[in-house]
């Protein structure tokens, strides 16, 4: 499986380089006198005036994540479709030691190699005994409250990517009233004066539509993901704790899955050995 | 059908032609210096920066999957409305089947003609002997879940529609800043540059408006027919697993027709023969 | 009734009539040279790409759909909320039918004279002796997927709307840099450059808020109110299959109007008489 | 109650004139030639097009509606959050009512009472003696039927909210194309054009943001309070139809109400005599 | 508990305070003619266009709360995520006390204790024995209409937040028009006249993006965090009236809580005494 993370990885990593490789080269190939897109003030206003309204709108917290999901924008989603897969057969797996050696056994087994915490819970209340609709009813909760925290950093990002163009017009606004001034009637500082300001709207828009909104999205992505696969991994719990067969539980959980990719446990069983060790 | 599918593309191609022939129109009639709006630089700066964000945004498969959208934008879509009538038949021949035959003789006649996955799936849980409650709630679940899985790419396009523009803003902002900063008085150079600098904000909104938007709304509508024709499905198949009458499911299923397409078992038995070899 | 529907087309059309002899009063009192509002490749521009992307986007049948709503957007809708009165006294006038001669009594008298195919299906379905329950289900089925087809035509010209501005601006633009790339000093050729270049703005914007918009509004409006009488007459045929007394459907049925225009039946029997021609 | 209302209003319109204040203080600051604010043709083009567009849009009934929702911005809602306590108490007696003579008691009592439809409509059914149920069922249809008839001029003002600055941007265009047509050179007459271009602008965004917008969202608020308060009377109608006592019904219609504000059954017996005349 | 709310808020306090100081650097660096980004009718207009547009909008009570909003927008909310955990706590507690004293031991001890009046509520509905179903049905109307009113001021200052950079182009405009008329040829006052014009438009952007939106922003947080606490609670009370144990009231509340802080009553029980006096 670890090949596929590289190359999902690898067609993201050239897809993002090819578009900047673009923009860059246009730039380029427009003129050589790169100094003239930089700007200092454009930048600071831009910037400070975007962090100041992500601290003054959200906790501290939610602003700290917004910003690490901004570094780890390339990483992998803990739960992808693709792993959908092995978290049905882990459940199956579970199904048939519960048949074996009933709920007891299955808190044996698994205690120790489970550290996610969501999960524990979730064992914990079918090992404890609970009913099947309760341990439905609580896991929904836990679930879409794990949801909730999980979006603010994504609110975070979009609330700065809506910010970051207007502090960008704040920035052309201050640089134009400067410039306007101080006018004396020579044309070319005019000119001058008009690139600098405007440059500070460049910078809001790039870092709404280059950093700000493809993090949100590949956060929002990821936290879609993983509710999709707690409720499946919630109806698993629910069919254990209704102690249904391991063929029942192969069906019913196989209505998450793209019909292509369906879980097969004949297939399963017959190449059982070589995968065995998977967890 | 064939000669409908025909029509119906011989329309969309027209109008969209027809369209495109009055822009043009209106270009050539304007000027007859076409190189005027060509601008390297607005193409690459829109087009990469419009690449870039979506594959910072989105995983590399939904891009793929995006621009593939983008080229099959006249085809037409797999399940039309004016295909469910068929659909309604052939669920109402297997009720036939499983009148006579029982839910095994549905498995023997359709279980190697059927290629589509989640109709399968569905069959599948039917002759395993499901209850209508269980069959309906599984299929659900799979018709909700393929559905979010198709239209991942209406959001990338959607994305890329929005993007675009903005990009296309960029590229006016890079190209007025060159500008500006060459300026020495001279009117006609100043012009010039402010040309090549707008047709970036060109190239972003054409993109956005006649080649984003307009696949993402074709694919939407794809999918939202897809979805519907699926829930019409299930409730055949749970129709199935209650062993319904087929009189029964004639009057059920038409709910979802339009009442002046319903589907009529009486006139359809009269002029059966002729179309038997419809599968 | 006949008088109503022309005092309200009245209403419409003088207010409609003072507001465009409004504007038109603006222009003429601000100029006397009209040409100077006339551009033929602007027009070109937005009306080609506004058509192109409409065909691009739908299909070519909901388009035609869409030209004909703007056509008939005058037209009085088939079900006012004041015709919603005559709809409970024709249900409450079946329920004595069906009082007095049973259900195949309903199918005599009222098969030949309905023609609406929703309440012809839904009147089947009461006749054939369905459960009520199965009777609104199959009702609220087809009701939401008649929608569904109705306000396609909607979406499209809501479509239309966002896109006549887009390429108002595409307008302008392919103007400005036409305009721009032939400067030769001379201040008063770039004045009427730019004249005709906004032009094309200028069309885009009227062709959104006077014809696009209005004709979408109106239509959504038309089929909100379709369905809202689609609903109450589902209940109408669901208390009808439930045998339900005279009083009890008023009752029901009036929850559904204007507390001050509720159906009174000892009134109308009061006045039948007079009345009786009403189908 | 009487001066609850008028510190209400004093508040709202200390709180307008204030602002207005402030906004025409800054105009004399600026400039003394007031004269120099007034377009006709402006005015003309804003106002006519907005009109037009409502009339074309929606029946002119709503559009009506609308307009005299603008003229009583300023009026109290007829039920107010503060109102609520004394509806509870009216629930209660007639509770007390139904208690010692009957439902036929409660009809002789309020008959003559109550004027408004609604809630007549709701005694009467309760009187009728429908069940709970079957009473909770049809007032439920009501309120949504009534709230969905009020707030389509909500729709109209919000409407005119969006069309009036589109108007503005018309009425510039038209002013920057006629003085475009123009320009012979002097600077003086040019910015004279465009100044008055510009007022069309400014008038549209005033009519918005003074006028429609505000009255919409009065008016939404207005009717939020309503739908709010015919719940709480819904389900006092089906306690009463339940035959509750009034100690129950007061624990449970103090679940709408403000805790702060929660109705004291046996604060109010004590003081009952001062407020025996409430209605 | 109290030094967390500290590192918090100064962490809040310098996030906003470093996006400051890089705003007044920018123009600090920029210029030092500090007193031409003043303009008495720039501001005049913005801010008397928004309170006049919120008076007009909203009664006078919510939008003195919302200027209190704005007041207090670095205050930390009464229900923080990690106060949950004591809430949780305090519900055990009183599972306890109803398991040896019954309901009314419930009432003499938290009775006096208890200021909240939504708490109290809830309470007197357990005391007074109403079933759980009754009990959970009033508490969630309680919470949703609590809510409600809460959110109003969140409304007000989303609706200045919109407001305020329209009278922002109001007071451009308004600078503009008085400019352009007075235009004699003097390059120099024409940058003045307009450096004066944009301030407005500067002002109205700030307003909203530094003052309104994250003042609305933090409002919405803690008024979602509150419903959610106050859910949670509702869920508690459902557990008392039902007389669920201690160790189901844990396992059930704990849904609510991010599996890594987790309520656990054996640890809590070990280290009782030291946190005694927590009330």
């Amino acid at each position: 499986m670890k090949h596929v993370v590289n190359s999902m990885s690898i067609a993201t990593v050239a897809g993002t380089f090819f578009g900047f490789a673009l923009i860059l080269g246009a730039i380029i190939h427009g003129t050589n006198n790169y100094l003239s897109f930089v700007s200092l003030e454009g930048f600071l206003i831009v910037f400070g005036g975007t962090v100041a309204n992500a601290f003054m709108s959200y906790d501290s917290n939610s602003v700290v994540l917004a910003f690490e999901a901004i570094w780890h924008m390339v990483k992998k989603a803990k739960a992808t479709r693709e792993g959908l897969n092995a978290e049905i057969l882990r459940l199956i797996k579970w199904a048939y030691l519960v048949h074996s050696k009933g709920l007891p056994g299955l808190e044996g087994e698994v205690g120790v190699k489970i550290k996610e915490p969501l999960l524990r819970y979730g064992i914990d209340l079918v090992v404890t005994g609970y009913k099947p609709d309760i341990v439905r009813q609580m896991m929904n909760t836990a679930v879409e409250a794990e949801y909730e925290r999980s979006i603010t950093p994504v609110m975070v990002l979009r609330n700065m990517a809506s910010t970051s163009p207007a502090f960008g017009m704040v920035g052309t606004l201050v640089g134009m009233v400067i410039m306007l001034q101080n006018i004396q009637g020579d044309m070319s500082r005019i000119g001058m004066g008009l690139a600098v300001a405007l440059l500070a709207t460049l910078y809001g828009i790039i870092l709404a539509r280059l950093i700000c909104l493809p993090a949100a999205d590949k956060l929002m992505q990821k936290e879609d993901v993983m509710r999709f696969r707690n409720y499946m991994v919630t109806e698993g719990l629910v069919l254990l704790s209704e102690k249904q067969s391991p063929r029942f539980m192969q069906d019913k959980l196989n209505s998450f899955l793209d019909p292509q990719d369906h879980f097969n446990l004949d297939e399963y069983l017959k190449k059982l050995a070589p995968k065995e060790d998977m967890q």
